[in-house]
């Protein structure tokens, strides 16, 4: 099977580990890896336009299958010129399959950063899994649906996005052995009607991605990466349980990439904060999606490097924080955002202070740069082969 | 006393009406009128930012005093390079003088469009009214304020912008004649003040508009117009109650503008519906201000001429609509804001059935876009002559 229209192209490997460098072609554009991919999850970036997303240098965005089957239903994402004409965005758009929020979240919020938290315990609103699919309650309306590896193919084959992704059962996260490997190999089964479903479409449209699952059974993995490497997807996705911190996720994710067939680009499903991304880029991975840089600036808080932070181990600045009440600079005068271009601290305080629409704007944008300046950053690091100097200017 | 760095010239003069085009000079910059003031209340335009009121052709906003006297104070404000700096809008602007927000709302909301709808009782945070001043409590913290006429003038020099305004007393829209009279005379008193504490600061910085008063009485509409004609206001602007409804607002305009100085630029305070502008320009009005537009976007509200609704009387498509679920069309194919380029009604519809953020920014520029549209046909109208052709184009 081909995929005419995509290819994925690595221009430099590094000799220290298995970073290296992209170029990821879809009909929509070239993306440079490593890319982040920002989640515009009902088909909208919360808190910014798709003209601010390109101004701050946005490569490729994502939208979820899961919401967008129950609102507004795919055949008006689909008659509006899919996700793309829809949205107005014209670059690299990814799908997920659906499955994540069906297993692990049901209520259409937004998933925890680190995957470990998340999936404790099975959400109320899922009815039913067997080997034909999932069926759950729309959290819109109570209605009954049946997701199946054919349905969610057919509704991201509507939504149209460049990237789509197969079906998989998403396992909580304190399954066992025994369960997470009946599990895998149920997912296997729906990576393969995914897949045959997907040939039925049309070619050069669409690139699908199969998920490697195994939770943290290094056994597990190895056996899930050998089955998705011998299928005709494009690419792959991480996926299945990482651990419960980020030693432990860090550790499942080298046990997963290992053995992964290195010539596809492959993506860290939902991990994305600052210090993820340098390891996932040292284990391989080309491409992160995260909801944390925009919800995070939602609650007021602004990405910045280490330096300008007093407490170790953070990431961010929280603007609502009172020494920010006069202070005249930019959040980072290092930052060529629209934000920290035009704004200081002292604005973004008194518009978290009075709860003002437009700081939720104005954080979101300068979160977006700091992630694709990061990403920048990280892929210049990769061509010299300094990844390690890199880190320490960005995670303290 | 003279106003260096700023003028008003008026360019042309219709026959049929007192309409007339003008030129409002201030150190940010000309102002062409009539124009409509966009409302900026706690320094920021709510859904937008002040990029894309530029891109969507804004002339001028304000800000209320009230609000940033309160949160986060003038010196904070003055510090950050005043309202221009703090906010980085660099055209001109207003402050209003604090005094509307505390004699009629108290808790920080916004006004009702109609005035005669909104002054039925006063707040429970005004706590005394006398010679001196208004004392009321801060809805933010609850702690006592004064606010004297002197007072104003200083937290709007703090502030900074190129207008201010006298404080007046915005007597509740039941008060009988008699009380309307004293309290009259007392804003003409207050107006002095805030003359006398206006001439200690800086010349041709700001510029001070005086408040014309005498709700809906001829005589005292004529009395308080003779008073502020005689002090050496830069500008007025048309205060006090307008009455119960439209009809009676257009009356009172009317009487209130007559007797005014025609030389002097004048603003209609908190109007701005489409079918206002149209009355207000024809009775000498050269700027309205109203948060109407932006807080309709809020609501799902696009304004639009007549010939895009299907009943009368409506100004805006309310694209919560089902009807707009499927349609592919812009708000307004003739339009050229940001939305109508990019957006259809139909992804319109699903931010606003999906809760999602982005709706109030689109909507927000749109409104915006409509009303500097509708302002300059107005202008163009009046350079031709053809104001009441230019109406049946907007207002059904």
């Amino acid at each position: 099977m081909t995929y005419p229209n995509f290819k994925f192209e690595i221009t430099h490997r590094v000799q220290s580990s298995r970073a290296r460098l992209g170029k990821l072609y879809t009909p929509h554009g070239v993306v440079e890896t490593p890319a982040f991919i920002f989640c515009a999850t009902k088909a909208a970036i919360k808190g910014a336009t798709v003209a601010d997303m390109k101004r701050e240098n946005t490569q490729i965005i994502l939208s979820n299958t899961y919401h967008l089957m129950l609102q507004p239903g795919p055949e008006i994402v689909e008659k509006m010129g899919g996700l793309h004409g829809f949205m107005g965005w014209d670059g690299p758009m990814l799908t997920d399959s659906g499955g994540y929020q069906i297993f692990s979240l049901g209520h259409g919020s937004v998933a925890e950063e680190v995957k470990g938290k998340r999936n404790s315990q099975r959400p109320k609103s899922l009815l039913k899994i067997n080997e034909e699919g999932a069926t759950f309650k729309s959290y819109i309306d109570g209605k009954r649906h049946t997701l199946t590896p054919e349905r969610s193919i057919q509704v991201q084959r509507g939504l149209g996005a460049d990237i789509i992704l197969v079906l998989d059962e998403c396992t909580p996260f304190n399954v066992d052995k025994a369960y997470t490997e009946r599990s895998m190999h149920m997912s296997h089964r729906w990576a393969e009607r995914s897949l045959q479903e997907f040939r039925r479409g049309p070619e050069g449209v669409q690139a699908l991605y199969g998920i490697t699952q195994g939770g943290i059974y290094p056994d597990l993995r190895k056996c899930s990466a050998d089955y998705v490497n011998s299928l005709p997807f494009f690419g792959h996705a991480v996926g299945g349980s990482l651990g419960a911190d980020k030693a432990q996720m860090e550790e499942v994710v080298d046990m997963a990439m290992e053995p992964l067939d290195p010539s596809r680009p492959t993506h860290l499903l939902g991990i994305g904060g600052v210090s993820d991304v340098f390891y996932g880029v040292t284990h391989g991975i080309d491409t992160f999606d995260c909801v944390h840089p925009t919800r995070l600036a939602r609650h007021g808080g602004a990405l910045v490097q280490p330096h300008l932070l007093d407490s170790k181990g953070k990431e961010h600045m929280n603007l609502r924080n009172a020494k920010y009440r006069d202070d005249s600079r930019p959040i980072d005068d290092s930052c060529g955002c629209q934000t920290c271009m035009t704004l200081s601290r002292s604005y973004l305080h008194h518009l978290l202070k009075a709860g003002e629409l437009l700081v939720m704007h104005a954080l979101t944008v300068h979160n977006v740069h700091f992630m694709n300046r990061l990403l920048k950053a990280v892929r210049e690091a990769i061509a010299t082969d300094t990844l390690d100097q890199e880190k320490k200017k960005w995670v303290s």
